[in-house]
């Protein structure tokens, strides 16, 4: 095997990954400190977006046949390392005398900044090592942390659910990384990367978690908390039954699809996100979901194939058509309901132009900044997979060994001359 | 296979289910609203709910070894969609100046409605498709809600955690609809009924949220809340200890049944659901939960095998011993409670005769209108599967193929040629 | 079979159990009843507290092979017998007038009292009947429910996540019962002492739930609670970082370990547990993390095997490793900080003399209760398992039957047949 391809991680990863920590315990020693004041009043809240972030997108990423362990296992390394960093480079924007304040809400923005870099994961999932992922971490939180500040303090945009910022931003910002990483030896479908009936079922555990607390997600941070709650429930349920709908109705035979049923339904929650706590009227929230369900469907059905084949981008998860294209329908929908509805947030009007500033600079930023670091984890000696290897949990964990064949033949035989001897 | 056995979904359950939810997103825009003075002090009451609905039964049913993609997705759908009906069928109930008001405790209550759809569900397992159940969740949850009116608003009984409206209701409407499409052909025990090791492992995730957040169920929208939680983690428990030993004495052989642990463990937490929140003292909802426990078991021994050969009724989850029979008890314990001690509720004495309309109509309304339900969904053209089919998710999902074997033949050869030229 | 290891079960168990409950009902008759004051403000503590104890521990132990159904079921029917006791052993130190109160806040204890007999099932975890885990559940929680007492109030130490009360007491508990319960036969690993790609993908259901819902606790019963929020997810974040860092280092090829990332990653909670609730800063929270991390894989790559091969200590889940050497770390680290700072806990100073009594007092208890416990479920007739049937839940359980080789070759040859027919 070529050096570029060199699965082993023995000191690299272990001195990133401990050399990151330390300057992490170091930042904390100077910067961070509880804040004075604290409330437990989110703590449920916290918790529903927690699990969210640990279970939904960790258990959502298990659907293929080889790489659970990396899925799950690799979501809760990104997650535990990001929420460590998501505080320092969201804090940097509002220090005071010198000092980040920690608590429920600031918790729950971390757990939030980790999303983008999870999201990214899901369109390189099987084809990076965890070097890589810690790397694209550590600078797609840091760039989400300065579009994050744009959108909210310089053109004081709303974006309650985080549609564009955390959606789209993670979105973009993995399909170009990706773009960069493009690798030809994949363009035919890769044998491992499948799915079977038990990896289908564990994927259901990420999708029902997902679905369920995403009410919590977009009304965390909420002012109008209940009329969040509202909204994504009733955009995730219209979402749900529009994508059973059309999943019968792109199958040539009928049959619903897994990868839709796991994927689609939760595309409600991200385009309802930025309106999220605007008071739009429940039909329009249903009306959103729906429209959220078609397109994240279709994206699946035609645009994911067409990305690989025609564009370069080879989206494992296909976070295009879950957070990528609903993601931009939120950040439509702001423009559309700020341009009819006067908003008011924070003692300023909201405005459609500003709206669709926030919606340009998101893409942009992550774009740009999802590509720079696709060049960043092409350099060599970062851990890189073989194609031969990717989508395979073996090249970076022990895995339990499987029966080989003579042990099967010797146990068959074994077995079946017990069967003769009874009969 | 003859048109009555045509699994073939392509238009007919994607219009159905397009043209149901147009439907409802029209009637939301007419009638319903945010509650103007919305609470979100439910809100963790709420998700625990939520948990319920959507893992909790989802994975419960997935203990069948191929019919797991139907048992959480269908069970999705259904509660997806049921929520969105319930609100307005509960509503209509309520309507102040033409309006139903939506706030976290009228979602708790639609998310309750599916719960009964669910139930039946689980009596027809494997037997109907997705055209039903949308049709059957459609009709069982408009009679749920006039039952609940009547039980509730007229009768003023008390039922604050739904044995009887909810458990009982569930589960007689679904076996009044499997008598209805019994199928004789499923007489002798088809080879797709039964668990495998790892659907019954996933069937225990189902187990274990519902078993966990049952004292958040029964005290949702009780006054007494904490009387309720009380009540009902202590009934659990004890049903809990009587399952095991039960389950081990009914065994010829002292061993533990998957099937009563995963099962008949929840009986206590439906049977305490009247009384839940009545101060009847921690060790008589102990007892309340040991005679559940047993009552459970004993019908999943003893009833449901003979139900289905000398009644006609084919109840695949045993819905029967873990929604009927405990809610039965519930109601029972009800009418026992009130005849002993005075209760009072919204300024009304709880008659032990009113608690006994209550029960009598639901389970009158939950027969008759399963049987109508039942003789519906046997119209032609609604997707049914074949007898032989039955309990086999490739009816109507994609399933990730399984090697055949002449795959398998090449796979080992080639193995078995690697091992012996490295001997 | 010999009848020291008859594990039929039939009416012993069910007797046992049935006896048990019958006592605790007519005990909780006489001594318990409602708090009269109730208050549900910790109610979504309780059931993340709740969650874990099912969920979490229930799940994390299905990592063996064949021993998913015991796992997850004797975990559940522990759990729900010594939750009943433990509110009488916990509440017998703290009657009024006679009566022992029930509020959310001693479920939470009570929840908590299940932990220590959980965590000693850990270490005997495959190698013990349902028989013997009731009598040691028995035991195990009114020694807990004593030391308990002995360090709270009568030296009056500080340990609010219970770093040395659950986590020492019951991993030191469980390894002096297996101390004296070793199986000289299984000093060659046993062929179902292993894991599977699923059943290790179930474990991790069970790891993440534990470290999301550490910080509700470590908190629950604290009066600082956020700051015992912020301490604990910091001290669990760090910890899973540097035991990913470090599973890659101690491997010879650099790959992470299933069993490190499924239990070290814990340890920073285990280990905060104590300072949970103290001003220490968020980086001290983060230090304790990276040492708890640090020696939980270092426990587990070098004691583990050492201990079973020198000391006949077989401790299947090490929990020594995620429970005792970070329990004792807590500890210490409680002695530190209240050398170093002066802390006030209701009225009295924190000294470390009293801290280290605290440590010593719960090592001493643990290890001779745990002792005293091995030699009582040495008795015969408990339903021990012989070492050939150890790790195997069909000593135990009905399990669903996989197909017998005969089986599989007619299937073989009847879709082969059909494959050359079609050719």
């Amino acid at each position: 095997m070529p050096p570029d391809f060199d699965t082993n991680m023995k000191f690299k990863f272990s001195i990133l990954a401990l050399f990151l920590e330390v300057i992490v315990i170091v930042l904390y020693g100077i910067f961070v400190d509880y804040d004075p004041d604290p409330s437990s009043s989110l703590y449920p809240h916290f918790q529903d977006v927690h699990v969210m972030i640990f279970v939904g997108f960790g258990f959502l990423m298990t659907f293929l046949k080889k790489y659970g362990f990396s899925s799950v296992g690799f979501n809760m390394l990104i997650a535990a390392f990001g929420l460590q960093w998501g505080i320092l480079v969201q804090g940097f924007w509002h220090m005071e005398r010198g000092k980040i304040s920690v608590n429920i809400e600031s918790m729950i923005n971390a757990d939030f900044s980790t999303a983008t870099a999870l999201i990214s994961f899901g369109a390189l999932l099987g084809k990076t090592s965890p070097i890589q992922m810690l790397i694209l971490t550590l600078l797609e939180i840091t760039m989400f942390a300065c579009n994050e500040h744009l959108v909210t303090k310089v053109f004081k945009a709303t974006d309650v659910g985080a549609s564009m910022t955390i959606h789209a931003f993670g979105a973009y910002f993995g399909l170009a990384a990706a773009f960069v990483l493009y690798r030809p030896g994949l363009t035919n479908k890769h044998e491992n990367d499948e799915s079977t009936y038990h990896s289908d079922m564990f994927a259901m555990i990420g999708t029902l978690f997902l679905w369920l607390f995403w009410p919590s997600f977009n009304s965390a941070i909420a002012d109008a908390q209940v009329t969040a709650i509202i909204n994504t429930y009733y955009s995730l349920a219209a979402c749900t039954v529009v994508t059973f709908a059309l999943s019968s109705l792109v199958d040539k035979r009928g049959k619903f699809s897994m990868v839709l049923i796991q994927n689609a339904t939760l595309a409600g929650g991200v385009a309802v996100g930025t309106c999220a706590d605007l008071e739009i009227h429940p039909f329009s929230a249903m009306f959103i979901g729906v429209i959220a369900g078609m397109v994240s469907v279709l994206g699946f059905q035609f645009l994911t194939p067409v990305m690989a084949s025609k564009l370069k981008i080879q989206d494992t998860c296909g976070v295009h058509n879950l957070h990528g294209l609903p993601g931009i329908l939120g950040g439509i929908a702001g423009i559309i309901v700020t341009a009819v509805k006067t908003e008011i947030r924070n003692g300023h009007v909201l405005t459609p132009a500003l709206q669709a500033a926030a919606l340009g600079s998101t893409l942009g930023i992550a774009i740009v900044g999802g590509a720079l670091t696709g060049a960043i984890l092409k350099l060599p000696f970062l851990g890189q997979v073989s194609d031969q290897n990717c989508f395979d949990d073996s090249a970076y964990w022990e895995v339990p060994e499987e029966e080989t064949i003579p042990e099967i033949y010797s146990r068959h035989r074994e077995e079946h001359n017990r069967f003769e001897a009874a009969m």
